[in-house]
């Protein structure tokens, strides 16, 4: 008896290449359920990430600045990370908040996770809402880092999100679950 | 006189490995404008990518089940891929909806576009919806394809967003633009 397509690919071979920076990539030699075609795909090992949406408690929220290498361009994102091996994704949302914007928070809020891009990553990246947020001390930035945080309003964030100022889409993932980000779909068409 | 932080980081090298699949990596070696700091980073040159919300004439959504090779398991998605060298983004969303759902829209609505990782990856992903839905063939499948087409109502989908049974970014992305995927922000904190 047959289960219903589609199901797991059976795995052959894993092959890992050298690691790239973040990534350890992986060659999976994979078989195709419905066709029986084998083929290698591509897996790229990644660590679990977290970013936070950080309102203060003045109502504004805390936006990072920072120049991206993939881009390579000037971004606005919320506050996130690499969750270090072993940590809690609390204590890493709590620990990048406190190092990339100087702040702390009186309440955590779960967002709950999502995948990155389950096509090629094998990781999560977690949400969380620091509410009641308020500064501490300065930024403890390493050599690797550049960053300028700002507070935005409400009004300014959804704005720039509708208008693709803000476009990170793990960002705008962790923003929806706290604002209404829908657009006028009675606009012109494509 | 100096430029407000944070600034572009000079690049002074350029290293390319062999090419992973779907990206091509890139190793840039680049200065720190705030510490003088020079260090090697990564770039996943990708070609740029489409995702569609579809909406049948009925009202429901076309959800996409597929096995993904970097989680390893089945996900519910919206249709989407790669955007062919040389094609319009929303040729390609329209490609994509009829491969992967046998079905063509009578309005289609440019959602904009986002950046899928601007931390390594060099592209964008274009969101559009497809409204008013209909089956107008079978698949287009390739071999290296296993794809099976469910329709769900929208309770249902922001249903399976809520509860983490959708969680790919990219598809929440494009979802949070003609969705309210807000949670109830009063319920238990973290």
């Amino acid at each position: 008896m047959s289960s219903p397509s589609p199901r797991p690919w059976p795995i052959f071979s894993s092959e890992k290449p050298e690691t790239l920076h973040l990534f350890q990539p992986r060659w999976d030699t994979v078989e195709n359920p419905r066709t029986g075609a084998r083929m290698r795909r591509l897996v790229l090992e990644t660590p679990n990430w977290v970013n936070v949406v950080a309102r203060m408690e003045s109502g504004g929220y805390l936006m990072v600045l920072q120049y991206r290498f993939g881009s390579a361009q000037v971004t606005a994102e919320i506050p996130g990370g690499v969750i270090d091996p072993g940590e809690d994704p609390l204590a890493a949302a709590r620990r990048e908040l406190r190092e990339e914007t100087g702040c702390e928070a009186t309440r955590w809020v779960d967002l709950g996770s999502v995948e990155p891009n389950p096509a090629f990553h094998d990781n999560r990246c977690h949400h969380f809402l620091a509410d009641g947020a308020r500064r501490v001390g300065d930024l403890e930035l390493d050599p690797g880092e550049d960053i300028v945080v700002e507070e935005w309003s409400e009004e300014r964030l959804v704005s720039a999100v509708l208008e693709g100022e803000v476009d990170h889409a793990l960002v705008l993932s962790a923003l929806s679950r706290v604002l209404d980000l829908r657009r006028d779909l009675d606009g012109a068409g494509a």
